[in-house]
């Protein structure tokens, strides 16, 4: 996987891109995603809009910008210990985030517009290699039984929190992953008989 | 749950109520959620714009006019006859809305308007008895065991596409149902020791 690399470069352009970034956050948390417009973050941001523009040409490119800029400032990676630990901490922050105003932007924008496919990019490539390191220290704790199939399980937990505020429309809050991790990591049969 | 009750007046009102719905499909699949407006589906309904307006003044009330129109038309629930089976069948057919057009512009709806809890009031309550009749059919036939959390594990069944459909942008088929299903299913311990 590869990490999010991004071209800082330094005075008026980089300003303008911070500017924007924030104001595309600032609109969605008071908007959301229905609220944003180019016209409104170019104010918001006291950028012209013919620059806004030509760098950000669509609401979905401003979004994506937004969480570029949110993912450029993500924490480093901790070891809690074990694997059900190192998965806690991560579906506490992927909740976190699917709760807020740009996590839904950005959901909304990668599912409802044509530059779909490059949000989904720049989100996962921003998420994966801390997931992969999760997996990656459990084999070597030696937590992990051989051939478990580790990306349908992050797919299954980290699914249920899209599942539990797309559809359920209810929080994300430690009882619910307390939950989902022990019907995953606790290998107990859920069925009696040849289902 | 309340399954979706549908006013389905004769006449002019309910001839518009059904132009407008196909025209918001047709207009989904060839645009996508980006493309949809009040303008345009007004033009492709052959509708007056004042009506169009009065009866569905946001582009998320359209979509969920149309969601609402589509949950009108599903399919009866069938037994399969064991626990996998059944949610196997409806793991396939969550995976098709899910990859459709009307399907990606309801989450995108969901999330980027303020119907947002409206719409997906409308899906859950269109499928929620679908669910429920599947795990009661599961403990009528003896395949639970006392206090499995139904609840956790559907959200992590149909989570686990939504994650594929959105943030994987991989597609949903047979092969990954059955390795969703083969990891909450199957009771093997996917740990050693004490993680």
């Amino acid at each position: 996987m590869i990490p999010i690399t991004k071209v800082r470069p330094g005075g008026r352009t980089a300003r303008v891109a911070d500017r924007v970034a924030v104001a595309v956050r600032d609109t969605l948390e008071a908007d959301g995603f229905d609220g944003l417009t180019l016209q409104g973050v170019a104010e918001r941001a006291a950028v012209g809009r013919a620059t806004l523009y030509r760098r950000w040409p669509t609401r979905a490119a401003l979004v994506l910008h937004g969480l570029a800029w949110a993912l450029s400032d993500a924490v480093p990676i901790i070891d809690h210990g074990s694997l059900r630990a190192d998965l806690a901490a991560t579906l506490r922050s992927i909740g976190g985030f699917l709760s807020s105003r740009l996590g839904q932007a950005v959901v909304a924008a990668a599912l409802g517009s044509e530059e779909g496919q490059a949000i989904r990019r720049t989100f996962w490539e921003g998420r994966a290699p801390e997931i992969s390191a999760i997996f990656d220290r459990a084999i070597t704790r030696g937590e992990l039984r051989f051939g478990f199939d580790h990306e349908a399980a992050f797919a299954m937990l980290s699914g249920s929190l899209y599942f539990r505020v797309i559809v359920a429309g209810e929080l994300v809050d430690d009882d619910w992953i307390r939950r989902v991790l022990l019907l995953l990591l606790d290998g107990q049969s859920p069925t009696w008989g040849n289902s």
